[in-house]
């Protein structure tokens, strides 16, 4: 298909393509001519796969960069490709490590992760994340037992999220890790919210609606 | 305790504790003469909390004052009161009320409250909230099924949520409820990705860590 039609079937405007191509986000389309160029399903799926990251991921540019080459480097093995965009997802903290607490709360993360019998990498941002609300519960004077969320955490993910994002093809993988990611995110927080508002009614309503 | 000793023991500046008494967001304190009043427990308790719905809850100063007359109105019922907490914490969203696809989302939403057989408030802004993400889910042609996420949340609220915030003066409860909202809901958001990881690696790694 001609740029137009991308254009039309991604809705993506054509403007954004050329900058996706210039930029290298988006491969080149096949030249049939010294001014045309033919685009096919790859170029849909891959900006398919660019507006979920920019979209739903909020991602900033140099990140989906990094996203884009994972999945364009076919010696890049998919476990690693999905954990660029895993990392490109987090909120990485700065370690101090010249502090106590929170070197304390660390400790208890990688604790944590032992014991969970998890595979997290020793460099994950996730550690610092988790660590960094560690801190926080402790400052404030809270339980700081985060298992029983670390265990739905883990059944929700082998149960129903891991299977929709293998078996794709190494765009549609990444793609689905990032929606899912966000998107149930977005799910599991707003469903917390209302179960807490539910329970609190079960426990203080003084006459329970029929 | 003079409001010096107010500052240092709350850690909030003098003229902070002077707007707060200003805006009618801290009780005024003891006068015990024309340019001294004294303050107590009462007034280091309500700085706790004006600081967790400040920078925990990160709520507006709007939001917060109707957080503190809640509180403050002992005919406010504590079901009322933290629910006035929950909607604070909330992302209203505007119903596309002649959007069909807003309003199908919005029926599956009310049908899953009602099969779980929860209690939520039929103007409870989580109904659209949850309404909005399962529109993007399914504009993006994923799985709308969020029944596991609910019961993960139903549990984790109920056996370790909900007693954390019962049983404590009308403060401490909204104090708990918000912390507990925002942090464990950090905790998690980390622990889920941590969780993705761990199960990418189990089911892609061709020879797992020892």
């Amino acid at each position: 298909m001609r740029i137009s039609q991308l254009s039309a079937e991604s809705g993506v405007p054509i403007a954004t393509i050329k900058y996706y191509l210039r930029e290298g986000l988006l491969p080149q389309g096949e030249q049939t001519s010294a001014t045309r160029a033919e685009y096919g399903a790859r170029h849909l799926r891959r900006l398919r796969l660019i507006r979920a990251l920019l979209e739903v991921g909020r991602l900033p540019l140099a990140a989906i960069r990094k996203v884009i080459d994972a999945v364009e480097d076919e010696e890049t093995s998919v476990f690693h490709m999905l954990g660029t965009a895993h990392w490109a997802l987090a909120h990485p903290v700065e370690p101090h490590t010249d502090d106590e607490e929170w070197q304390g709360a660390r400790e208890e993360t990688d604790r944590l992760i032992g014991e969970l019998g998890w595979t997290v990498d020793p460099e994950s941002p996730t550690r610092g994340e988790l660590a960094q609300t560690l801190v926080k519960l402790h400052q404030l004077g809270m339980s700081g037992d985060v298992r029983p969320y670390a265990e739905a955490a883990e059944r929700l993910v082998a149960e129903h999220e891991l299977g929709k994002v293998l078996g794709h093809s190494r765009e549609g993988a990444v793609e689905a890790l990032v929606l899912g990611t966000v998107l149930y995110g977005r799910v599991l927080d707003v469903v917390r919210r209302m179960a807490h508002e539910s329970e609190a009614a079960k426990a203080l309503s003084p006459r329970p609606e029929a």
